[in-house]
């Protein structure tokens, strides 16, 4: 398997100096932030959503230097994303995640809901600077679907009549929206055609699908340490993921151990079993397969270059984990 | 004394409206949201900022109907104002607010930190679609000076060496930044001069701050039942506004008691005799007045008009709460 990291080669200078510039501006603030701020933007974070913003902006200006708009969309992307994941540990209780403490266990909650609000504050201020309304209204759009994919994630707890469709909307909300939106805004950014904005809006789409059902499709498979928290974390906290749905369609009785919440002993266990048995893990893989096919299309209008392969590359990159 | 309402009557059909749109809003989403919207937009709510905004409106175009981006306009302040609200409560761990349980001690954390983020989300969504770079200019920088005001109030808990620059500079950012920043948003969607602009931007900010100077002085002279919720509540957190900073100028016993952190049974008792004592409160009255006439002077440039008087009405209601 690479490492998601050697992707982003030719951007990573780039990654480097966004990181920097979030840690300080979220340090300057507050001695309290300033802790937390290399939890935040630590050695932890993939930064593969402004890897993307900055490899789409340099696939679609090939012959000229980053701008400081695209610069700063990438923070814009890093700050939403990374202000979503401090309030969603809050609103899931996650003790851990990749592996370290959440900001709020670490801290406390206060300083969980600060440094969120703070940087949604913050991401909403450059955003309005970047002085293009369309930018702004597509970004806008990441930050209620953020919230609305979050609220869906709350009312389907262990709802086992949950449709296929209803999942891929909740994951294009938490995940797809945010990478989406970002490519587009990147090429809208490099005033590229409104075909190729809309390439890379599906490019982001599809790409976002497939991370989030590998995702799906890890907690299930692999290792508590591979995932930095616990296996199955999904299933017990009753978020109903690609594998489960489709393993309801053959296994009648997990049907049962879900909407008795886990209640008796060894039912979270079995439930893990019967998935594993079914064929809801290889079929959650093709689909996951299609969407990073479909990404991987997506990218045909734009000319070659490096940056173009290494969006590629990530789209394989993301099912290469799932094995 | 006037009751506010009574001031709003000429726009009290827009806020009624304005009320069921954000209800229903909030509502539609999530049965437990549908629990909180009460709670959020219910009775206790005065819809100060909101009003002020469509009276803007109202004043700027005095022969027109208004329009549909005022209405929004009102909405969003409205919905900042009450996100805040409700991060603050959990930020401060209030259990009380007009008098009523706050969101998060009524439900829990999670459903305070969902609302206020989905109040957050929807209002920058609202703010995109007005179409007005400046206005979202200065609606983002709002909500980054909320979060500001936050935190400085969070670093500065206990700091008897905090000057009156920074309590106001604190002040500003946590109350008048968006009554300011609105009133000249609606000012702008009316299409008014720079000059007029401006008015309304400094007539926001002064009347912000009359605003909060006044709740400051209410901390120590009103009853439990006339702020709903224990006096003395700000100083006994740390919060160290205009009453108590102009006290510890004649009065250095309270530094101690404040620096100790009233460890000791009766500091806080002792420590509000001192300022009831001072001339903390006299002279906070003089400062407020002095914002309030500085509010209604701004005003001096709009034509005549039932709304243009209601504003200037509510800046003389904010100090006849004080007496």
């Amino acid at each position: 398997m690479t490492s998601v990291t050697s992707l982003f080669a030719s951007v990573e200078a780039d990654l480097e100096l966004m990181t920097e510039n979030l840690k300080n501006l979220v340090s300057a603030r507050h001695p309290i932030l300033f802790a937390a701020a290399e939890y935040l933007f630590g050695a932890g974070g993939k930064r593969l959503r402004p890897a993307i913003v900055l490899l789409a902006a340099r696939a679609t200006m090939p012959h000229q230097a980053l701008s400081s708009y695209h610069r700063r969309l990438a923070e814009i992307t890093e700050m939403i994303h990374t202000a979503s994941l401090v309030h969603d540990d809050v609103l899931d209780e996650s003790e851990v995640r990749r592996g370290v403490p959440t900001v709020h266990s670490r801290f406390n909650t206060r300083v969980a809901v600060l440094a969120g609000d703070f940087l949604f504050a913050q991401s909403s201020w450059y955003l309005a600077n970047l002085d293009n309304l369309e930018v702004v209204k597509l970004l806008s759009r990441v930050i209620m679907d953020l919230a609305e994919g979050e609220i869906q994630q709350g009312l389907n707890r262990f709802d086992t009549s949950l449709s296929m469709d209803a999942y891929l909307e909740k994951s294009y909300c938490k995940t797809a929206s945010l990478i989406a939106n970002s490519s587009k805004s990147a090429g809208l950014l490099s005033r590229v055609s409104s075909q190729l904005a809309e390439d890379l809006y599906h490019y982001g789409r599809h790409l976002g699908l497939a991370f989030q059902i590998v995702d799906d499709i890890l907690d299930f498979t692999a290792s508590d340490e591979v995932l930095g928290k616990p296996a199955g974390s999904d299933l017990k906290s009753g978020n109903l993921t690609a594998p489960v749905l489709l393993a309801l369609e053959e296994k009648p009785y997990l049907e049962k151990l879900i909407e008795r919440e886990f209640a008796q002993t060894g039912d979270l266990e079995e439930a893990i079993a019967l998935i594993l048995e079914s064929r809801g893990i290889s079929r959650s893989r093709e689909l996951a397969a299609q969407h990073s096919k479909a990404a991987i299309e997506c990218l045909s209008n734009l000319p070659a270059s490096e940056a173009r392969q290494a969006l590629i590359d990530i789209a394989d990159y993301v099912l290469s984990r799932m094995y």
